[in-house]
C-alpha cells in the first residue's frame, strides 16, 4: 500500500520498485542454472501456504518479493534454464522483457486500428520483416491481398484456420446457419494435438478428422491422403482442411509440402502449414528447405515465441487471403464503428483472431530482431542446431542408446536399447534430480526421450553434461 | 547488440536498460494526461516511418527508445490518460506492471501442473481470493465441484462456455461427431458481438443465436424468452444456452438474473452470465445486488483487466462444473503426459482453455489485490462510481443534454437533445481535439454518447472538465 489517501502506487514508488524488479530479473538470469530445473513440490503445496482470503489492507511490495522467494521460487519449473530440454524451448531474452515491460506501461488495446494505430501498423511491419526473415512466399506479405497478424499460440493460430476454410468450403454457410456435419478434415497420425481440438471447437467432430498413416521418418503419406480423400468424397463427405507439419511435436517430422499442396489445391482443400518450433529455423537460409512447397499454402504459422527469444505470447499466423479469415470472424457493433474502419483503409485486428482485446504484442518481435538483427538471430540458432546434431552424434556412436529417428534441426529422438521401463526410469531419475529436465513420446509404440535445444543460454557445456548426466543415469538403473 | 561473440543482452545490461525502462514508464505515468488521449495519425502513417525490411545488425536499445518517442507514441491512443472515458476502461497500475514483468522474466509456460506448479496453483488460489472478493456463490470455489480459471478475454469465456455447454447438451456428441445443427441459443439484443462471434465459431450458426428483446432499461424480458424457448421448442429445436448480461456494454444493463436463472433451470438451458466490466463493482457489498441471482449461473466471467487495475489479459472465468469444462478441451497427446496429471491430483489448465500454451497471469492479480487490499480496491471502485453518478447529475440537470437511460455504476450513456447529427459533431470534435476522448452506441435508433469512468487516475476534476468540455463542444457546434 502506498500513500494513505490514494492507495495508488506513485510514479516514484513505481521507478524504486520497478529498479528492484529489474534486479531480481538480472539476479535471476545470472542464478538460474543454481536451481533444480524441474520443480520438486508435491500438489498442493504451493497453494496450501498462501492465504486462503484476500487481505483487508494493502500490504508493501517488499513482502510480495520476499514471498516469490520463498512461496512462488520452490514451484517454478525453470523453463529459462539452459539445462532445460524438455517439450519446446519457451525462450526469452532481454529485449523481449523490455519491450514487455513497455506494452504493460503503456497499458493499450488494439483492437481497433482506432483504439492505438501504432500497435496494429507496427505489427504490420513485424509480419512483414518475420516473413522476410523467413523468406516466407510473397503472398503472405500484408502488401498484396494476404497478410500477417500475432496469435497468442499455435492452437489459436490452427483454429482460426479451420474457421476460415470452414467458411471458404461452405460459401460462409456455417456461421449462419451452424453445421451440415459433412466436412472432414486431414492431418498426419504425428500431427499436434491441437488439431483435434480445434475440430472439436469448430463443430466439426472428431470423428471427422483423419489421421493419416506416416512414413519411416514420420511424415505424412501423400499416397494414404489420396485413398482417404477419395473414399470420403465416394461417401458423400467434404473434404475441406489439412494440416501439415513443419516439423512434428513428437519427433521433428516434416511432411512433403510439395506432394500435399499439390493435392490440397487439386481437391480444394485448406492447407494449413503448422510450423510452430521449426519455422524459426528458415532465419538460416541453409535451413529453409523445411519449407519447400509452401507457395501451396493457405496459411501458416511458427512461434516466435518458442525458438526465437521471445516470450509468450507470440505466434505468427500467416493467411493468402486474409478476407476469407475477416469475413469468418468479423462482427461490426454499433459501439466499435469508426471512421478509419468503415473507410477500409486499415486493419482492425480483432477481426483476424477469436479474441476481441489484444496487447502490443508487435513491440516484442520489434525489440528482439532489432536486438539481434539478422546475423544474431541466424548466429544462434545455428548453433542450436549444431548443438543438437553434436548430441546426436553421441547417440549414434554409443553402445546402448540410439537415435528413434532421423535427427532433424534441434530436436533429436533418442532411445536407450533396453525398453520402455528403463527409458522411463531413465528420464525420472534425471527430471527429480533437478539438473536437466526432458521430457518423452511415443514413437511407433515405444517410449523414447526428447534432447530439445533452443534455451537462450544453452551452451556447449550444458549439452555436453546432459549426455554424461544420461549415461550416467543408464548405468545407475 | 551487445557482446559481439554473444548477441545476447547480458544480465548486467538487462540492468542497465530495465532501469532506463523503468524511468521510462514512470515518466509516462507522469506525463500521460500531456500526449492527445486520442492519437491523431492518419492510417499509414506509422507504417510508413518503419523500415521496410529488419535490419541485418543488431542495433543499441538506445535507438529503439528514442523510436518509441519519435515512432511509435504520435500513434498511441492513451487509454492510461484520466481523460480516456471511451469504450470500457482498460485500466492498470504500478503492482500490475511489475507482476508483468516478474511473469516475463521468469518465461514460464503453465500449460501443465508440472510445467510449473506455482503458475497452476497461484492461480487457483487468486480465483478462490476473486470468488470471495466479488461474494460469488460457494459453487464457483476451486474447494466444490467447480473453480475458476484466467482467460484472455471476456470473448473467450463465453466461447469456453458455449463449447462446454454444448456439449453437455449432447452428451459430448458434437465434439465427437459434429453438429447437428438443432442448437439453439439465447441472448439480449444488448449482449456483446463476443457471443455472436463464439456462436459461429462454435459452428451453432448465427440464426441460430436468438436476440430476445429488452425492457425499457435494456434489460432482458423474461416474457419474451420464455415465448421463443417454447416457439423454439415445437420446432424441434433444442434450446442449449444462455448469455446473461450483468452491465450490457453500450448502456450498463443488468438482466434480470432470478428470472431469467429460473427459466433456465427448468428449460435445462446453461446460463453463462457475463459481467465483463461491472463484476468489478462486487467487490463492495453495497453494489452485490447486481449478481442477485447469481446462484442459478452454470458459469460466469468478469474482467480485472477492465476495471481492476491489472493490466490486460486477465480474464476472470468461472464454472460450476469444471468436468464438463474440462471434458469439452482436454485432449491427453502422449508428450504431455505425466505422473501428476494421471494421478488426477491437480488441475491442468490448458484442459480449461482454448489455447495449448499460457503466462503466469495469476501474478498480476496477486500483486494488485495485495498492493490495493480489500479495502482500497473499495476506495477506487466507489470513487469512479460517485464520479459518473455526479456526471449524470450534471447532464439531467441540463438544458441541452439528457440521460438516455438510467445512469447505473461508472457507464453514463446520454445525448444532446439536437439530434444524432449534433452528437456525432460533439464527439468527433472532442476526440479530434485531443483533451478527451469518449465513444457512442445506439439505443433504440438513437445516437448517444457513453461516458465511462474507470481510468485509474481519473478523478473529480477530469471529469468536472469532461462536462464543460462537452457543454463547450455543444455550443460550438
Amino acid at each position: 500500500m502506498s500513500e494513505l489517501t490514494s492507495y495508488h502506487m506513485t510514479p516514484a514508488e513505481f521507478r524504486r520498485y520497478g529498479r528492484a524488479m529489474v534486479d531480481w530479473i538480472a539476479d535471476y538470469m545470472e542464478q538460474v542454472e543454481s536451481y533444480p530445473v524441474l520443480s520438486q513440490v508435491e500438489p498442493g503445496q504451493i497453494l496450501a501456504s498462501l492465504p486462503a482470503s484476500p487481505p483487508m489492507q494493502g500490504e508493501p511490495v517488499e513482502a510480495m518479493l520476499k514471498d516469490v522467494e520463498t512461496l512462488i521460487m520452490p514451484g517454478i519449473t525453470h523453463w529459462q534454464s539452459p539445462n532445460f530440454f524438455a517439450f519446446f524451448p519457451a525462450n526469452n531474452s532481454g529485449p523481449a522483457i523490455l519491450a514487455e515491460m513497455l506494452s504493460a506501461g503503456l497499458g493499450v488495446q488494439g483492437m481497433l486500428w482506432a483504439t492505438s494505430p501504432a500497435c496494429t501498423e507496427v505489427e504490420t511491419v513485424m509480419m512483414d520483416w518475420v516473413a522476410e526473415l523467413l523468406d516466407l512466399p510473397d503472398k503472405f506479405r500484408s502488401s498484396g491481398p494476404g497478410g500477417g497478424v500475432i496469435q497468442d499460440s499455435a492452437s489459436s493460430a490452427t483454429l482460426c484456420a479451420i474457421l476460415a476454410a470452414r467458411e471458404r468450403a461452405t460459401n460462409f454457410q456455417i456461421n449462419e446457419r451452424g453445421l451440415n456435419n459433412k466436412l472432414v478434415a486431414y492431418a498426419s497420425s504425428q500431427a499436434h494435438s491441437s488439431i483435434e481440438k480445434g475440430i472439436k471447437i469448430a463443430g466439426i467432430g472428431r470423428e471427422n478428422l483423419r489421421l493419416i498413416e506416416v512414413d519411416d521418418h514420420f511424415a505424412l503419406r501423400p499416397d494414404r491422403l489420396v485413398e482417404q480423400i477419395e473414399q470420403d468424397r465416394r461417401a458423400g463427405l467434404t473434404p475441406f482442411f489439412l494440416v501439415a507439419n513443419v516439423g512434428s511435436t513428437s519427433a521433428g517430422a516434416v511432411d512433403p509440402l510439395p506432394e500435399i499442396g499439390r493435392i490440397c489445391r487439386e481437391q480444394g482443400l485448406w492447407l494449413h502449414v503448422d510450423a510452430a518450433m521449426y519455422g524459426t529455423a528458415a532465419v538460416c537460409p541453409e535451413f529453409r528447405s523445411i519449407h519447400d512447397g509452401l507457395d501451396w499454402a493457405d496459411s501458416y504459422a511458427f512461434n516466435p515465441h518458442k525458438w526465437m527469444f521471445t516470450n509468450f505470447d507470440c505466434n505468427c499466423f500467416y493467411v493468402a487471403d486474409r478476407q476469407a479469415l475477416i469475413n469468418t470472424l468479423s462482427i461490426m457493433p454499433e459501439y466499435l464503428r469508426n471512421a478509419a474502419t468503415t473507410a477500409g483503409a486499415v486493419f482492425d485486428y480483432r477481426d483476424w483472431q477469436i479474441p476481441l482485446g489484444r496487447r502490443f504484442r508487435s513491440l516484442k518481435l520489434w525489440f528482439v530482431i532489432r536486438h539481434y538483427g539478422v546475423e544474431g538471430l541466424r548466429y544462434h540458432i545455428r548453433r542450436h542446431v549444431e548443438l543438437a546434431q553434436q548430441f546426436a552424434e553421441w547417440v549414434a556412436a554409443s553402445d546402448t542408446f540410439e537415435l528413434s529417428t532421423e535427427p532433424t534441426l534441434n530436436l533429436i529422438c533418442f532411445h536407450h536399447i533396453g525398453g520402455d521401463a528403463i527409458n522411463q526410469a531413465i528420464m525420472d531419475q534425471l527430471n527429480a534430480g533437478g539438473e536437466m529436465y526432458l521430457s518423452h513420446t511415443k514413437l511407433n509404440g515405444r517410449l523414447v526421450l526428447r534432447l530439445c535445444v533452443g534455451q537462450t543460454h544453452t551452451e556447449f557445456q550444458h549439452v555436453e553434461r546432459a549426455w554424461q548426466r544420461i549415461q550416467a543415469a543408464a548405468t545407475e538403473v
